[in-house]
């Protein structure tokens, strides 16, 4: 009896998880698909069937590791009070980018580039936190804690608030201390806000 | 008699208005020092006296032109309570980044990349914004309508929360019309937070 085929799905979760330690190893730049394809003893053409470009394939990279960063985060304190919890969260998300940034120099590039260009991995990235936002503002309202009409519209501004503790292009620019003191206060700042009628 | 020799401070000056003109025009990777000097009629080594190199000079122009936007803004609209002039100054600054990425995209993109770098223009643009909010706060909390126990640290925090709007970097991500409505949202974020009591 013939063994069953291997399914396209976990041949497509091979070369992401080769072409993510490799990438990780060396750096993007010093890697190529046929390097990618030949650690795995495959043809460069397989690969190429399943991610059409380099390119491609580092943004499907982005895309996994960052929505599994944010998947982490997502059930997180649910228990606590919403404001600590968005302190808790925000704080926790930051300190996994300077973690990226510090243990896994080539992947945070990697992000980075991805963050500044226009592909899907960003647009991800962007819905993803977009959607922790509204969790815990939502959390927030629904134990009465927040005062908010418009859960969506205000979760947008709360995330847009964050942007340079969260964002790759200014995190950069911070030192972690830095970093830490502006995201404590930003989220005081946002707290007081969400805690009270917003001014219409 | 003979006439007065020049001040170095006023052919620093000419130096500075023709460059700026010419970058503007032809974006400066297509204009020298030397291209500078000649429609100076002046030596190219009279340039470099003033500035050292033309990543100097593009610095220079940066500085001015970014205190001049940023001074426009510090004594306006003082009769106007604090909430509507913290979202009147931030709103016509970005509107001032707009403009230029849209009239002046050479000069923009001199700005962007200076903001990149680690240029003194990119240190004074931090300092002038920081001071910018310092007034803003200082404004609201002296005529009792915002509640703030430290003016210059909250101010901090307030510039933090405004990035995505005004830093160069994220501003060229978002069209006019997604910036706008973030800007508004955000300074009702924020007022909303320095009119209540911060939470220690």
């Amino acid at each position: 009896m013939r063994r069953p085929r291997r399914k396209a799905e976990e041949t497509r979760e091979d070369i992401l998880n080769t072409a993510e330690a490799m990438f990780r190893e060396r750096g993007i730049a010093k890697c190529s698909i046929a390097d990618v394809a030949q650690a795995l003893s495959m043809s460069p053409a397989n690969v190429f069937k399943h991610f059409h470009s380099k390119s491609a394939l580092a943004d499907a990279i982005c895309e996994r590791h960052i929505s599994r960063m944010i998947g982490r985060f997502e059930n997180l304190h649910e228990t606590a009070p919403a404001p600590q919890r968005l302190e808790i969260v925000v704080r926790k998300l930051m300190e996994a980018h300077l973690q990226d940034l510090r243990d896994n120099p080539y992947l945070f590039e990697m992000i980075f580039i991805m963050s500044e260009a226009d592909l899907p991995s960003g647009h991800r990235y962007k819905e993803l936190i977009d959607a922790l936002f509204i969790e815990l503002v939502r959390h927030g309202t629904e134990t009465g804690v927040y005062r908010c009409d418009d859960v969506v519209a205000t979760s947008r501004y709360v995330a847009a608030a964050f942007a340079s503790v969260l964002h790759p292009a200014l995190l950069v620019k911070s030192s972690a201390e830095e970093l830490r003191d502006r995201c404590a206060g930003l989220a005081k700042l946002v707290n007081a806000a969400l805690q009270n009628q917003l001014v219409k």
